[in-house]
């Protein structure tokens, strides 16, 4: 382990004890102090961005890129609010979530505490730094982050102020803070922190995912890869299947909750393809389809086994004609990745069998994936999106940052 | 992946698909089946016991290790009975947690579904297989067991019985299974079988937990390392001081929720602890204590600070006199492996900030740390305390075998 790991990690574990104790008040004070710190000093992090935007220009990095990299006085406010509304939030720890009685008198509760270090690794945007550890603080969590060296300068810039204003309002130092060194050799250590960190949730794309799960020996939340699917029933109301592909597919094709392959019962294939086709093309969207597909709309191009297996993240959109529910339940359960799907049917019993059977973190009936989404689900905020069944499954709000502990009142029982 | 694991992996994850949506009354008469055809068949059960018992031997085994081992016909009704109770046990796959209503008018529901195929590795006692394959059930999960070498013909023998009795009662060909392979090799390759394996639990010894901890890449539950302690407060009930160490102490030295350190308040350690020396030193408990417990009575052995580390799971007790609860509460926190914490008080303030501070799965007021168990806590049956923060803490009941997912009633809405 690093000199850094080490001292950030010691330093993380120490504040978790006195932050599990802290009360609402101080955290919330902490995070409106946070936020205001955050637009007085945002020259600071400007010029912290600066530099950032200029090693990604000389290293040739992709315009989309850099507009996810560049911050604005405007990007730093809409940073601040982010924190502004954690604050606002409801405190989830502390509270005894039931309590019940035993025979011999023991009375057992068991209480919301928080889980105590959690890392995060991310990838790009300087401004999961600040929601990461605003949600992390709210929940009284310590926590570690190490984002990507792109963005270095202006996470520890940001970082740098939050710290002043948590401390300055009464948070013990080490609750948050971020690795400085980025190398790919310390995230690995990081990863394998046993005795120092409770949770680790990686954000980012595949890559990052696998290798934390391929090497972290410390309890992980994977996270959000999403190859979603749109289930088109024999017996729905044509408009509000248009509508719920349309905004699956392309309000935002680039985020995990965004639909990749849309199934459709045969029984309505022949009416409600060629339509569809229509308005996707519209849309820029390139269409993939099966044989049946290609038999109603020769222009469509075919797409085989790694079309049903991909997550485009793009205008582009599989297509597969199915003989009924059970075959389109059968292939999202064979290619999907337990994140978000949706049938549309108007069909009570298809409906039930669907949400009975589709295994996935969210599935809907007449809705579009894409509410998959803390802040969607009224959480209030969100760490990311578990695809995981463990511990968390789903958006990932305050909640899902803390664990339980029982507390158990007797007058001398023994056993 | 060796053919025996890929094989039973994939029978595991289809028929996980089933078992999902299995009805309670199917799965209940399947355990039922189940405890008649363990007794009815205990023969053949005793037949490979047998050839366990004699390898052992050969092996030159411990007395009390072959104990252990050695099934009897009393012992095979006994492991029947544990899986009637587990089949007279509430269903909690299905239920619903909760339900809210989001302002565009989509209904959310939090529902309580299966983990889907969920790993064991385990040590020594071959009721385990049942055990454990009987809760599984329970709660629709397909499990692969991966048992021992020395009781490898009982579990197999008994895995066998309970895989015919539960194929006739209707439940899918692979929902339960057993490595046959008990090679090292072969458990580390179990280890990696992302894609399959949804929760690998290891129950055994700190070597096997930290092998597992170290190696898997699923998501794992960490179970069951105890460095619990008592602490005796300077305002206290002793009579009730003096029940809860020895009980917490004596009741059952090898098990995780026994104490191995006594903390007493100065205030009260030269009244308290001759009296509670002579009672431990009857039950023939070695005494290991500080400078201060030394002073009291010189006959007490010194204690260093891997006596404070250690776990004896034997008839030894590290005894330390400290200031006051703010040093209890940092001894412990400091030592603790997080598993189960005594205070015995009189005093309101001391009740609730011990409860509040020390970090730790289950913290009681006034009663032995013995009751940390899911039988105990009333949860009916119990596969391992968890000792980490994440997904499950404490005892893991049939509720801490289930995932979560999302059931989202639209009417249309789109984003």
């Amino acid at each position: 382990m690093t000199e850094e790991l080490r001292n950030k990690g010691e330093a993380a574990k120490q504040a978790a004890f006195s932050l599990a104790v802290a009360d609402t008040d101080t955290k919330n004070n902490a995070l409106l102090a946070i936020a205001d710190a955050l637009e007085s000093r945002a020259e600071e992090i400007l010029t912290a961005n600066g530099r950032d935007i200029e090693n990604a220009e000389e290293k040739g990095m992709r315009k989309a890129m850099l507009d996810h990299l560049a911050l604005t006085r405007e990007r730093i406010s809409d940073i601040a609010d982010g924190v502004r509304q954690v604050a606002a939030l409801p405190d989830p720890i502390g509270e005894i979530i039931k309590m019940w009685k035993r025979p011999n008198g023991l009375m057992i509760g068991q209480k919301r505490v928080p889980m105590g270090v959690i890392a995060i690794i991310y990838e790009a945007r300087p401004n999961v730094t600040a929601d990461a550890a605003a949600l992390c603080l709210k929940t009284s969590n310590a926590v570690i982050l190490r984002g990507g060296s792109e963005a270095i300068c202006s996470n520890a810039a940001i970082m740098r102020v939050m710290q002043d204003a948590a401390y300055e309002a009464g948070i013990p130092r080490g609750s948050m803070d971020i690795i400085e060194d980025t190398s790919r050799e310390t995230a690995a250590e990081l990863m394998k922190m046993n005795g120092y960190i409770d949770l680790l949730i990686p954000r980012g794309g595949a890559g990052l995912i696998r290798s934390v799960v391929e090497n972290a020996t410390v309890p992980v939340v994977e996270t959000a890869a999403g190859n979603c699917h749109v289930y088109v029933d024999g017996e729905c109301d044509v408009n509000i299947a248009e509508s719920i592909v349309m905004n699956a597919k392309v309000s935002r094709p680039s985020v995990c909750n965004a639909a990749e392959t849309l199934l459709v019962d045969e029984k309505i294939a022949d009416k409600f393809l060629p339509h569809m086709f229509e308005l996707l093309r519209d849309a820029g969207v390139e269409v993939r389809g099966c044989e049946k597909c290609r038999a109603i709309d020769p222009s469509v191009s075919a797409a085989d086994k790694s079309d049903w297996e991909t997550e485009y993240n793009d205008y582009i959109l599989a297509v597969k004609v199915v003989g009924g529910i059970d075959e389109a339940i059968a292939h999202i359960n064979k290619y999907n990745t337990k994140h978000s799907e949706a049938i549309v049917t108007s069909n009570y019993a298809h409906s039930q069998k669907f949400l009975n059977e589709v295994d996935a973190a969210a599935v809907y009936v007449n809705a579009s994936t894409r509410f998959t989404d803390g802040f969607e689900f009224g959480f209030g905020a969100e760490i990311g999106i578990s695809t995981q069944k463990m511990h968390a499954r789903g958006p990932m709000g305050p909640e899902q940052l803390t664990s339980v502990k029982y507390v158990i009142y007797g007058d001398g029982q023994v056993r």
